[in-house]
């Protein structure tokens, strides 16, 4: 086993990696932060994940107030990350749902879970669990080579209470 | 093929995770922002995989003021995620290298890459490309399972130059 400072030496290619690949303009991880904004962005995008779709049930969901609420959907929905939908004429009510640049955050929100769960959930571990239908093991989500590895689908996750 | 509706309709198991899961004081993704606080952070941790340790360095890397690079070095210090080291003694001078429970950032760092590569960088792909050396490819990371899966080993990754 390879300590911490080994690996990560182990990962640099600096010098290859040059400076004006990295500027905010370029960057993916800027970018993408960029349009995040905020931690209640994503927490938004983990209510979408658990089947939460509506104004009033995300506003009770997060504890959010409801002008920062309206403005985060409106945000997430500029930059094609939900899409609105009316699901009531009289008065007009909409859904949020996620779309396919949406679901592709499933990757974004379950490593930042698990992330926290290893590293700030104390010994008994984070509020929600993971698991595989498809083997049927309670699990976490690792990095693998999309070349040589076995992804899951994120359709055979499923989100329990631990 | 589903559709994104479809998956994230899938992904719901909402009424098993209840709400009190789901407050800040609680969820492992909320926690884990909070650590972060803002992008400069997830910027200088992408540094310290690209080899950079050196405050002088990080500063022209990232364009960043010196008093703001030097709070999010103290807030990661103090958090566990970088670990500081005097490598000159006349004057002291401190390289940053990242911790164990920093290295365990690699998915999310590597997710929120592939993410915006993918839906922001446009056509052409973003400006750095991931090749895993087991195998050859210059590929993407896909989330796995860790029961039946086949994860990489980080150091087996080496980030280039598009």
């Amino acid at each position: 086993m390879l300590s911490a400072t080994h690996l990560a030496y182990a990962l640099r290619v600096a010098s290859r990696v040059s400076y004006p690949l990295r500027t905010p303009d370029v960057c993916s991880i800027a970018r993408t932060l960029d349009v995040f904004g905020d931690t209640w962005s994503v927490l938004v995008i983990r209510e979408m994940f658990l089947g939460t779709h509506r104004f009033d049930q995300l506003q009770q969901h997060l504890g959010i107030a409801r002008n920062v609420l309206a403005a985060r959907l409106r945000r997430l929905v500029a930059h094609g990350i939900l899409s609105k939908r009316l699901y009531q004429e009289h008065p007009p009510r909409f859904e949020y749902h996620l779309t396919r640049k949406g679901v592709d955050l499933y990757p974004v929100v379950v490593s930042l879970m698990q992330w926290g769960d290893r590293h700030l959930a104390g010994p008994g571990g984070g509020p929600v669990v993971l698991e595989h239908t498809s083997c049927g093991h309670r699990t976490e989500l690792v990095p693998a080579c999309r070349a040589c590895g076995k992804p899951i689908d994120p359709r055979e996750m499923r989100a329990l209470p631990r």
